[in-house]
């Protein structure tokens, strides 16, 4: 008997892409397992045959995977992100033990076997993306999943062989992290289809050229996701890591969805670029100057069996300040949740009204205009029938008028490309980062609270006074690092908001303005009464 | 028992004004029919009394009235208006040969127990009146219905004593009526509540100045439709005569709807004044120029016995010009009938546009502006509590441009007002004249095959050849008629849909002009990049 696998989700075909269509549901049989690169060949019920994802099927008799620790790694994330409500925060169960499969090459789709619950989300019209971004967590690094307890990285010491420091200095604005001299830059260009599997598979490839080295290095979509997925679970503690831009599955290869995504990594390599901790770091590093092949190839199993991740990175802070006490942090602490909390609402209502308004202005309002204008035309028409002499000024003008508004429906389609866009990108991000705040906030309450506790465990005999000192210097250093970070987040949200919102007042002066002035000429067409 | 009576449509009470308001299938029992005025006094089922209008209740056991003869009517007319689909065309049967109900005092709201289907149609919101007029059509007066048949109207003599001649001229556009050298206006102005029936029923009184006089008349909406009624009968067959504005029964003494309906009674009697047949009639003058209450009412009598009405008046067009044989008066009516056909799509196309327009620059297209103002407002709260030193400039400036996009939502909202409106508005005159025109040329097109038969009827001794001779000069004045009509028409058109395009045109950059120049303003208060 032929083995079977129910289809989970609908799959739309890339033409020409040897790939099977199938719809959520649907049962196929499968024919190849081993095909590689996360796919699976499979027939349908007319007998076509191609290539699925393997996270779209569901083979019959294989209970292994996704499925089970994805509902588990849920309860444990909605138990952490209690109060923040949880919208807009997916997450995603991640297995990543088995080296040897993360080196065979999946596709940009496909983001292999272990990635089962692999939402893919649909932009709205025009490509613009303003669904839900997928923040993923790798909870088993988190300090309430598998992570270290507030103990074990209240205590933790910086192993000895690792040399990075992240210093954190006072300045007007308060603690600030250490800035690079040079700030480091990077451009992404030159996307190219390249094939895989003896052409079986394709994929885009993007060159980045850092300004520090001016040399391009080649990496495709899984390989940010790999970069993302390694910064998050270092730095995810302490800074918020915005997600990537959705993967999709249908359309990948279309220009503008390629020209929209690259656009969409340049936004995501700019702001790790800008961060003085992440761009600093060896993952990142390796990322952008890996000299060849293996070096990339060593670099990545280097930073896969990096330790000092998560909550452990707060062992690396070194302020120059006084220490803060518990009630203090906490105190921040909660100043700094509100604030996020706040922010991401109305992060959050711009983007849902920019939404409802990119559809309106992409979909019926133009449409309108190009009713009124074929109108203004047709009655032109009528008009030039009559026979009646000398209505000729009266009927161009009329003429002018309908293609004036025809124009004008042209150019209202087309302005939310040009200023909602961008609007949309940064709030997006903004989302997306400050989807990251709950968990950096609860790792730092959990903290709080057992130093609060600390005068106990002296007693209990758990930690003598000197760890009790020691924890409390730590939470002192944890503080330090938000406060620093919130800092980042403030200079370059006032940056950010700062020039979208010129940007976008100025394509909308622009627009109002030329819509004026495409009327003020229709207008001089009629006589003059 | 108690005389009972069905609830026809829905009504709602002006408050204050001892109305009873009543739904469609109620029933209510009848307390007073001889109250006056064309009301009833009910009851309804919780004890509630009040005035509900005749027309709005069906009397248990009275069959008399609307129903009947306007379905017989609706099918006449439906055949001749064939191959216009009848759109727009409602048909009301009208029977107006009781004096001395006439003479009762209605009210504005209520036609009388003869006017039992009389549809209210709401306007659009802000009081827009984009609903289809209602075409009133008196059936009897009218060839296919009880009017005189082609023969009789074709060899009409008309009356010694009637004084009333319609010259022709021939100038460059063609045939044109003889225009009075100084045109005729008037101002309507003043609109004062006033009452009846010892204070128990009120209505709206209207101050007419003619330009002739000026020596203002007072009317009733009533007096006007009285007017409307004597001119369609009398003119009818071969000018269009526009349908007055609609009436309405709910809201009727709120400010907003007496200053749109003197505009549009206004917009109505300029062009009633403009035209130079109507202006010059009995009926016309004696509306407008009535010494007192006496002779208002015997002017009344006089236009309401008045003979020379429906296809009778072509006996009094006199052209100067050749004889035209009924084939070219035929192609002349078929070029008229294709213009006006295209003209009627034309003009509803744009009314519907226009209707779809006005719904969404009122209602979410403002709503969505304001949301994206607030937005912005919102985040500049947010930002401003982040503590952060030296945001100010951003904060100020993101809380002006939300407040700049709440101030463009009213914009947008009060913009139909100030010029779709005067274009819905010229477009709402133009349907209701061409909804005229089938009747108009139905007329000619009978008149035609009357006199393509005249040999046969000649040979059959019917008529004799001099009234033959006589057939065909009436049918060549008639044609002269209609062009000199439609010459008019031509005219006006041009001159109106100039005024009102330019008119649109400029509040329209006014518009947008006024909306790039705030946001210009708003985004001045950025920093500079």
């Amino acid at each position: 008997m032929a083995l079977e696998a129910q289809v989970l989700y609908d799959f739309n075909a890339e033409p020409g892409n040897n790939e099977l269509s199938v719809r959520q549901g649907e049962t196929v049989i499968v024919l190849d397992q081993t095909v590689g690169g996360g796919w699976i060949e499979a027939q349908d019920s007319s007998g076509r045959t191609g290539l699925v994802p393997e996270g779209y099927l569901q083979v019959t008799g294989d209970g292994v995977g996704g499925g089970e620790s994805w509902s588990e790694g849920g309860a444990l994330v909605s138990k952490t992100t209690a109060g923040w409500d949880g919208r807009g925060l997916n997450t995603q169960a991640e297995v990543e033990d088995d080296d040897s499969e993360w080196d065979d090459d999946w596709d940009d789709q496909s983001m292999g076997g272990y990635h089962g619950d692999d939402k893919v989300e649909e932009g709205g019209a025009s490509g613009l993306s303003t669904s839900t971004s997928t923040v993923k967590i790798s909870l088993n690094k988190f300090p309430f999943s598998k992570g270290p307890s507030p103990e074990v990285f209240l205590l933790a010491k910086p192993p000895a062989h690792c040399r990075d420091r992240f210093p954190v200095y006072i300045e007007d604005v308060g603690p600030v992290w250490l800035y690079p001299s040079v700030p480091l830059d990077c451009l992404i260009a030159d996307p190219k289809k390249e094939s895989k599997l003896y052409g079986l598979k394709s994929f885009i490839e993007y060159q980045i050229t850092p300004n520090t080295t001016s040399r391009p290095v080649n990496h495709r979509y899984k390989h940010f996701d790999w970069l993302y997925e390694r910064l998050l679970e270092k730095f995810g503690s302490a800074l918020p890591i915005p997600p990537l831009p959705d993967k999709q599955v249908t359309g990948r290869f279309e220009d503008d969805f390629i020209r929209m995504r690259m656009e969409q990594l340049q936004a995501w390599m700019t702001r790790m670029c800008r961060h003085p901790v992440v761009s600093q770091s060896d993952v990142f590093q390796l990322f952008l100057t890996y000299g060849d092949e293996k070096e990339w190839k060593a670099g990545k199993r280097k930073a896969e069996r990096d330790e000092m991740v998560g909550p452990l990175i707060f062992s690396l802070v070194e302020p120059e300040a006084a220490e803060l006490d518990a009630a203090e942090v906490e105190q921040k602490c909660e100043h700094y949740s509100r604030f996020t909390r706040s922010m991401d609402d109305g992060v959050r209502e711009l983007l849902n009204v920019g939404h409802t308004h990119w559809k309106r202005c992409t979909g019926p309002l133009p449409k309108e205009y190009e009713r009124i204008g074929r109108a203004f035309r047709n009655l032109s028409t009528v008009f030039t029938s009559s026979r009646y002499p000398g209505e000729e000024t009266l009927t161009d003008a009329l003429t002018a008028a309908g293609q004036t508004y025809e124009h004008i429906a042209e150019i209202v389609a087309q302005q939310p490309q040009k200023d909602l866009h961008f609007l949309m990108e940064t709030n997006s991000e903004y989302r997306g980062m400050l989807g990251n705040f709950p968990e950096i906030l609860a790792v730092h309450k959990a903290a709080v609270e057992k130093v609060r506790e600390s005068d106990r465990l002296v007693s209990a005999g758990k930690i003598n006074n000197s760890e009790r000192k020691f924890m409390n210097q730590r939470l002192s250093n944890m503080s330090y690092s938000l406060q620093a970070e919130m800092n980042h987040f403030h200079s370059n949200r006032i940056y950010d908001y700062n020039r979208v919102m010129q940007l976008y007042l100025q394509e909308q002066v622009t627009f109002y303005q030329q819509i004026a002035d495409k009327l003020r000429a229709a207008l001089s067409r009629f006589a003059t009464l």
